[in-house]
């Protein structure tokens, strides 16, 4: 569990920075110039800190540990974990912010000398953070063994890396086919390696982690002249049985093929940098070798495009604002644009979920979709911040996935296109859905709700069978029932806003109905969301804090679990008796004294108020839920809260897993003012601003800009809304409003204004109240 | 080591023939009618009996054992073994002959009833031989247990299995992933299964067999609807480190991958046979599923079409004979026509050395070549048997290997696209050149001669960089130095006398130099091939009865590897002291007395006559030789001695590995009365004919018919030859005669001609004596 973090603004005052940040500082750089990669990666963000473009395949980052025990995996999801002295290697593939991992694919490190170990220990070296340049798409260290200024820069598809050898010494590059993150003994299923007539270093890993048998190839091409080369299989000799002569021709200097491969590259005393230009494919080889080709050019010049393409995508949101708090959007942002990760070749080949190529036709395939978290609020700002295109190929990408799905459903949690059944839900029908409701076409609209009706109605799946049966997924059936049985309601919801807007009423209608069928789960009696078995009875006992894998919630409990209703809040409230209820009820969850708790044998359960779990995203709407019952100046006064105990400007500032952009988006779209507590309903429930000022310049050309007048740390409640200048009465906004271009101006005030949105008609959208 | 073998004929006899074989009796049958699969399948053969196309890509053929320990697994290399009284199941690949083994993927084995074990032991079944039918491209076998009629056929790039189940019985197929020829732990990397949504089974297995980490592909296609179906593990779970909560949703039943997969296949009960339609691909599911589609038709038109194809095959060689004898050569003339095997897909992709697809344009690309076998007979045979189509799609898929080829090489024993290192030299170099110097065309042959210099001069490979430096292979920097010494002087020659007939005479006369190396390592004192150290001196002690691994030979010693000099026996005679010399040597090795060796720990050691080894080919050409010294009626009676101890119209009728055609190809030859010890020359030294009358169909259309006129048991002798109608002085024949069309017409006698063929004018190409 994370430890306490210290109440936000205070930290920021202890950051020792120049100017407090309760006054409004504003500032005219751009919004790249604020982002910083090392946020996160300490604590329990996940993030890494080394080089990846917008939406890149490769992201080029320093390893701080890749032989981790069981317990310490966790810990180095993202590899680099800030807390380390040394730095193992440069590896090409990293999450950002997940909470199980993979990847770490093919690490490479420098070594000077007449000397290079092959194991770890010997060739991890020191590094000291002060030597350290994190910036979009550039990350530099120096490693104090071998001396060497190591630089990493990634393109769309390529990676390059620049080590500056010490003079003197003989460079050498160590490249560790064992090395991976979330490492166990097995996981390497094969490997091979060889270099090319041309010098293109070329092979191939297959391993057994969080996706089965997945298939990585690479290519690597040093800018000097290889000297010298050993290519090492470190595993006990394996002997094909029945071959009793020896090994006659084997040429392992040329090619290598096992389980244990490392190899060594020798390039002599060199004067100036050595570059490595690197790529990967899911495809082949030859995969590999096209997409390092597909963007030519040295370190230098993709750093410079790489550098073009952050300014670009960072500028959809011009920030004005305190430095830290700018700081802290820009990253969030930032980290809001790495997933889902360009997966496809350059020649369009991609492998999918049935481990088969396939050739993607006028659109880019992506994956690592992380859906459980992302559907919220990760993709939502996604709609704002990219282009129609963007969101077409995400959506492509899903559609294409099911198409060739040996299951016949979308994604759950897809990561270099192989499911790993992360997580519950079809969260990938929200996805689609919200954007096909906010006017993103460019996907066959017939094809996408015909994947969506297939991945709620596939009975195998997750309980669906029975839920289809019963209106809930029963518990002594399968696990975690309540948790599936509010998320597919919620789905079905989706698919029903969808298919009415398709003019498809008859589709329509029955996800209509099973999007009502959270009651089924929702215990009256105790207020709760519980968990129910097949006979219709609740499951016994009951315990609405405990937390456990497998129980009657995923990765939570009743408490954070009961609020999840984002199509119909309102109905919900009812259930619980009315909005004063509600109001209660939420300031039980926050208030709620949990120091006896001790939540230690869950992973991803931190950042806690009460039993509000910030670091998890089944909590990440329910502050914005006061203004359902009217309150909306409760709803502000949470955020604060949120914003204050949960996000600093510093390594270790965020307090859960960033879950590739969900926990940074939503602090985006709480920085704006507004958060799309129920994705596909084309609403925003607006909170209140933490900017002065920001400007949203959307896809369109189109600019919206969000301006808190007053703003300070006593000013912290909303006092009026205008939008275009006319006062907003509504406790939301519309998605047309933005996308049309404008302002919308917040007068900030140290006193609660009781009397704006409180009104039933001008509350957000719930299906059973305010059906819009 | 090989039980001794009754002598020839009393064997024959023994077998309680109708019509004693020593009578000619001709028929007019098609040479397939005559053709055996049983035939090796017993004793040291390693044929398989199963299904299979000319060249097929596919081999369904019964397995009795896959579950070999170390030491069975050679007697087990092509999964049937005559002895073992029960058959494990059905699988679709299988070498023929080989001595080290792999393949054997995918075995299916019928099941009846209600209880459906998932073990070797509970689904293997007992049966009877008396069961069997075994012709070309079909099998059947009743296996007891289940009570299951099974039936194998196959085309080029499917298979049909037709199962009868009894009625009143539940059938299902067991499918295990797990199963291999030449098994152990840890052979199977990974493998994969699926239905798809049109009822094609498709999955992968990739295992680490002879050949390193081999891709494989399967589609399977039941004709009747699968009622009930179970993917299971085998494995004891391996966790993903990290994932501590239960699987949400994974669903094994619909796809299964991992490391020990069996799956269980339910038809209910039936009416009426079940047929199975399957096909492999080495590139993916995909090219399966199209190579399945490639060939349409049932179990009956499969087998007709490929009964058909056999019928014209076998009848490129029309026999008239005793049955036995007619028997013997067909079922030879068949088992060279088996490999090198189509491996490239329906579409023309195919997997190559490098592991990485290619497409291959305007060629079929094949795989499994047994190189160091099939270069002395086996593909001097396809080259009178064959199209010119055909035996250039041999020389493009070795050009098209090298050009992908790691190591820049061609192949040395090379099976699905990828290289084993097994055994010695660069004997593609003798196939092409023999391929081009006989006329083929339809290659680039000055792609051809490029990679046939860049194989010979590839230093790291088997001591060829010490090679050229000394003229030699040394023994203390390389492993069996002598053998290779010798044969990469030979293949030096072809090299030679394909550039010279080229017109690069550039080229042709460092390789014609190289092609005397073979003296470098000739112990004149000794009269024996030697191995020499780097400093000159012949390593001692010196056993010229020795074998080992690892030796100075090549499973072999000084007895058999001192005659390899093809491209120049006479020049080796002059070594030995002369003809008279040779010939004492060549007796003291047939008639050695070998009571006192024991060659047991050698695999591949078998059909000892005194030192002359028949069952493995550095012998192959030995018999011949007498004619170099002006003796052919010695090599006559060392044919007669040889033919009617070493093979038998019976399952043990082998009295070694077949090797792909070698063992068989050396037969037909010898039957129809010439043999080509040195390939690339265009000559066939005369022997003396085992057959009535024999009848090339040729590939030009030409007919070229060998008549044996008067042959029986005591006319053993060649009195008179003449080649259509004058007589032939010369103790050879040249290959444009043969494609000429016409009659050789041998004139059998019972006492030795001394005079023919004698003279020094008139024998074999040597290129010191008799350059030509």
């Amino acid at each position: 569990m994370t430890a306490p973090f210290r109440t936000g603004l205070a930290a920021l005052a202890a950051l020792s920075l120049t100017t407090p940040p309760v006054l409004a500082q504003t500032s005219s750089e751009p919004t790249a110039a604020s982002a910083d990669p090392m946020i996160g990666t300490g604590g329990e963000g996940h993030t890494f800190p080394g080089a990846v473009a917008p939406f890149g395949m490769i992201q080029l980052s320093p390893d701080t540990d890749t032989t981790c025990q069981i317990r310490k995996c966790y810990s180095h999801a993202a590899g680099y974990r800030y807390e380390d002295p040394t730095i193992q290697g440069f590896s090409m593939t990293h999450f950002s912010g997940a909470g199980h991992s993979d990847l770490g694919d093919f690490l490479i490190q420098p070594v000077s000398g007449d000397t290079v170990g092959l194991e770890p220990d010997d060739y991890r070296s020191p590094f000291d953070h002060a030597t350290e340049q994190a910036v979009p798409g550039y990350y530099a260290v120096t490693l104090a063994k071998p001396g060497v200024r190591a630089e990493m820069t990634a393109g769309t598809r390529v990676g390059v890396q620049r080590y500056t050898f010490p003079a003197g010494k003989a460079a050498h590059l160590l490249f560790d086919l064992r090395s991976s993150l979330y490492n166990y003994p097995g996981k390497i299923l094969w490997s091979s390696i060889r270099i090319r007539a041309d010098g293109t270093i070329t092979g191939a890993r297959e391993t057994r982690g969080w996706a089965p048998a997945r298939k990585l190839f690479f290519a690597i091409r040093p800018s000097r002249q290889i000297t010298g080369h050993a290519f090492l299989d470190r595993e006990k000799k394996v002997e094909y049985r029945g071959f009793q002569g020896p090994s006659r021709g084997a040429d392992d200097a040329q090619q290598l093929a096992g389980r244990e491969l490392v190899a060594r590259f020798d390039f002599g005393q060199i004067d100036g940098p050595l570059e490595v230009k690197v790529a990967i494919s899911a495809v082949d080889e030859d995969g590999a070798i096209a997409n390092l080709d597909s963007e030519p050019g040295n370190f230098d010049a993709v750093r410079a495009a790489t550098g073009k393409a952050w300014d670009q995508a960072l500028g959809a949101v011009e920030l004005e604002g305190p430095a830290p708090m700018k700081k802290m959007v820009a990253t969030a942002l930032y980290h809001s644009l790495i997933a889902p990760s360009v997966f496809s070749d350059a020649d369009g080949r991609w492998r999918g979920p049935d481990d088969q190529v396939h050739q993607a036709s006028n659109f880019t395939f992506h994956s690592t979709f992380s859906l459980w978290d992302t559907f919220r609020a990760e993709h939502p700002l996604l709609l704002l911040t990219q282009s129609e295109k963007k969101n077409a190929d995400f959506v492509n990408s899903l559609i294409a996935s099911q198409q060739v799905s040996p299951f016949g459903i979308l994604p759950v949690w897809q990561f270099n296109g192989r499911e790993t059944w992360t997580m519950i839900g079809y969260h990938a029908v929200p996805v689609i859905a919200d954007a096909y409701m906010k006017g993103i076409r460019g996907f066959d609209p017939n094809a996408a709700l015909d994947a969506m009706v297939k991945s709620a109605t596939y009975g195998p799946y997750g309980g669906l069978d029975q839920y289809m049966k019963l209106g809930y997924v029963p518990i002594d059936k399968e696990p975690e029932a309540a948790s599936k049985t509010v998320e597919y309601a919620y789905d079905d919801w989706a698919i029903a806003r969808m298919a009415k807007a398709m003019g498809k009423a008859d589709i329509a209608a029955p996800f209509e109905a099973r999007a009502g069928n959270w009651r089924n789960s929702f215990d009256v009696k105790t207020g709760f969301l519980r968990a129910r078995k097949a006979d219709g009875t609740y499951r016994t006992p009951f315990d609405p804090t405990a937390i456990n894998y497998g129980s009657d919630y995923t990765e939570g409990n009743a408490w954070q679990y009961s609020w999840f209703v984002p199509q119909d809040q309102a109905g919900m409230f009812k259930l619980l008796g009315g909005d004063a209820a509600a109001v209660k009820k939420l300031d039980a969850m926050f208030d709620f004294d949990n120091s006896k708790l001790d939540y230690s044998h869950a992973e991803d359960i931190a950042g806690l108020i009460g039993q509000y779990i910030h670091g998890n995203e089944p909590s990440h709407h329910v502050a914005y839920l006061y203004s359902y019952a009217g309150q909306p100046w409760r709803t502000q006064e949470r955020l604060k809260q949120i914003v204050e105990s949960q996000y600093k400007p510093t390594p270790d500032g965020l307090s859960g897993n960033d879950d590739l952009g969900q926990m940074s988006a939503w602090f985006v779209f709480t920085a704006l003012g507004f958060y799309p507590v129920a994705p596909g309903s084309n609403e925003y429930v607006i909170g209140r601003p933490f900017l002065d000022r920001a400007t949203l310049n959307l896809p369109n050309g189109k600019r919206f800009a969000i301006v808190a007048e007053g703003l300070s740390d006593t000013n912290k409640y909303v006092g009026k809304v205008l939008l275009n200048g006319k006062p907003l009465a509504r406790g939301y906004l519309k998605h047309d409003e933005i996308i049309a271009g404008g302002e919308l101006r917040f007068t900030m005030s140290a006193k609660p204004n009781k009397s704006w949105a409180t009104g039933k008609a001008v509350r957000p959208y719930s299906m059973s109240t305010a059906p819009r």
